[in-house]
């Protein structure tokens, strides 16, 4: 505990932390409220110029009839998929076993929804076409997460997503992207997110990810699917009075940092590199397909912590706030590129990579 | 449409509406952020300085051992009573047939959580010690609404909250207040919110009734209670990232208001005296208990709203932007107090009044 403590510490006080767009502190909502007329209405209850602009916008951009603005991803997929269930009166749906919903939602699908899911692929690999076509369980709907966040932020060659949407089309089972990361991966594809979103019936965007808002998510899809979503947002209790301050950010920083999509994934390659040069440690995928990627290392979570802290005192680069324990003598870490990193001096980061890697040869 | 949209237009257009706080627009949000710290750091799905303080504070303030902050109350409440449900291993609870879990989200109780509801009383009167005496079905929750909202924020004498709380402690049955208006209701009964949630298990208060928030809720209990109610925080989308444009907002309009609630309820008197002065209208109740009261008029609704439009448009005075139609020749309105009224001059009020009970006479 105090070890994590002052890992933490010593990332917030280095000079340059490498990782993310900043601080989540009120200051990201201070920047869109002084940018906004005081007179601006709120929205009340789903309605209003606020809300509605900014669902029409993104409904647009995704290429969907429609689409709705909830608090939560997490809500936003549990109803996508509650409602093909019912749709299909089937209530059984397949995603990747590190799927959000399968370990980061204490089981809602499942305690609020009676949904059971079955689980396609592994903990070490992606959802692959082969992996659709032999399901043996009937299911109303595959969700695919886009990249797929738990093992680096991975993406399949975009030929299998079109032939997994393809056989599901022709089989009927309905096609879910999870899409928390989906502005992210449009660089790597060199695809349009109305190109990408074509290939599934509904469409799950986060904000406060590579966009780095506050919170809020858009769920997206033809018009009855959207206005049943509305019904379940209210039964789930996140159809609020008020949602503007999630929307308006939402919209703010989309507009600042959909443009940058493209640099943050070029260095996300150029950092990678510099972690892959390191003595006993390799990055997960070797060459990031988007902004994010995982770095793993040969040696245990106490020993990298110790390494780490002392490269950040003496380069003033943070690399990490948080390792993960992954066995007793590996460990490993997500890296997310946002703005933070073009403003860190190269000279200070080669020479923050020269000292971790004396210190991963030295800790052998 | 073109009416209900005239009059809320004429409503707004008044230089001097007599409800509410005020706007529900942006400004809201950017009194509260100017006066915060940028460099305070957000909440973390549920941890962090500003979100725990705000607990601990609304804890102590209501008397519970702990409190958690939730998007909203059709949350907090739906959760509250589903972690009674399954203590006792009994999916049914009890409460008034106009309760906001009955009238106004979708059946998510039912839908989400499978619990059957029991009404007790009726749509003309509040639950009394009777209705839960005489109760034949077994229930694991008694939920209260106090005010009783949609019967114009009625409420019993304090000895009968006493006896029904004793009684359901003495039965194995939890008792929940739905507490959406319980700062509002302290100066009538002249208790402290603690007096009033002990004879509570569980308790939700709302921030943006008289509070004036931006939306947000408490539900507090004891620690078990509130520990399980953050699992289902979780379940729901409720745990955001950061929640801390509701929790500053909340805790900065409850510091400005919560000393005005005496005022606002003596405000309501007042304004309800006016109001059964006038021909063929009594409020209801006819002497307000808190904040709140609603307006019934023995006239249509299309008649009364031409009528209160010319008034706002003679007197600058708006009384109420939207009607609810009751039967034929019968309608009625909602009346909250808040910081409005106490900047209405006296002499343009009674002029209004003045008008208004004219044409009530001239409609007959």
């Amino acid at each position: 505990m105090d070890d994590k403590v002052s890992l933490l510490e010593a990332y917030n006080k280095a000079d340059y932390p490498i990782g993310g767009n900043g601080k989540r502190n009120v200051q990201v909502l201070k920047e869109v409220i002084e940018n906004t007329d005081g007179n601006t209405d709120s929205d009340m209850y789903g309605k209003g110029k606020v809300i509605e602009d900014f669902q029409t916008k993104m409904a647009r951009y995704l290429g969907k009839e429609s689409a709705v603005f909830f608090p939560s991803g997490t809500m936003a997929q549990q109803i996508a998929l509650r409602i093909w269930c019912d749709e299909k009166q089937l209530k059984k749906v397949a995603y990747h076993p590190l799927c959000h919903l399968e370990i980061h939602e204490e089981k809602g699908l499942r305690e609020l929804h009676r949904i059971e899911s079955v689980l396609l692929a592994n903990e070490e690999r992606m959802i692959s076409l082969e992996d659709v076509l032999n399901m043996t369980e009937e299911v109303a709907c595959v969700l695919l997460e886009l990249p797929q966040r738990e093992i680096g932020g991975q993406l399949p060659p975009f030929e299998v997503l079109e032939a997994i949407s393809a056989h599901c089309r022709g089989s009927g089972i309905k096609l879910h992207l999870d899409g928390a990361r989906l502005f992210e991966i449009l660089p790597y594809y060199g695809k349009s997110a109305s190109d990408i979103c074509a290939l599934f019936d509904s469409v799950y965007v986060s904000f406060y990810k590579g966009v780095g808002g506050i919170a809020g998510a858009i769920l997206a899809g033809d018009e009855a699917f959207t206005s049943q979503s509305k019904v379940w947002k209210r039964r789930h209790g996140g159809d609020l009075i008020s949602l503007y301050p999630y929307i308006l950010s939402s919209d703010y920083y989309f507009e600042q940092r959909l443009p940058k999509m493209e640099r943050y994934y070029r260095e996300a390659i150029e950092l990678a590199e510099r972690f892959n040069a390191c003595h006993a440690i390799a990055t997960k995928p070797l060459t990031p397909v988007c902004n994010m990627f995982h770095v793993h290392a040969n040696v245990s979570k106490d020993r990298l912590e110790k390494a780490l802290i002392s490269v950040y005192a003496e380069s003033g680069i943070g690399l990490t706030a948080f390792l993960r324990e992954t066995g007793e003598t590996t460990c490993m870490f997500e890296v997310n590129m946002g703005d933070r990193y073009a403003n860190v001096p190269k000279d200070k980061l080669s020479n923050a990579f020269r000292l971790l890697d004396e210190k991963m040869q030295s800790t052998e």
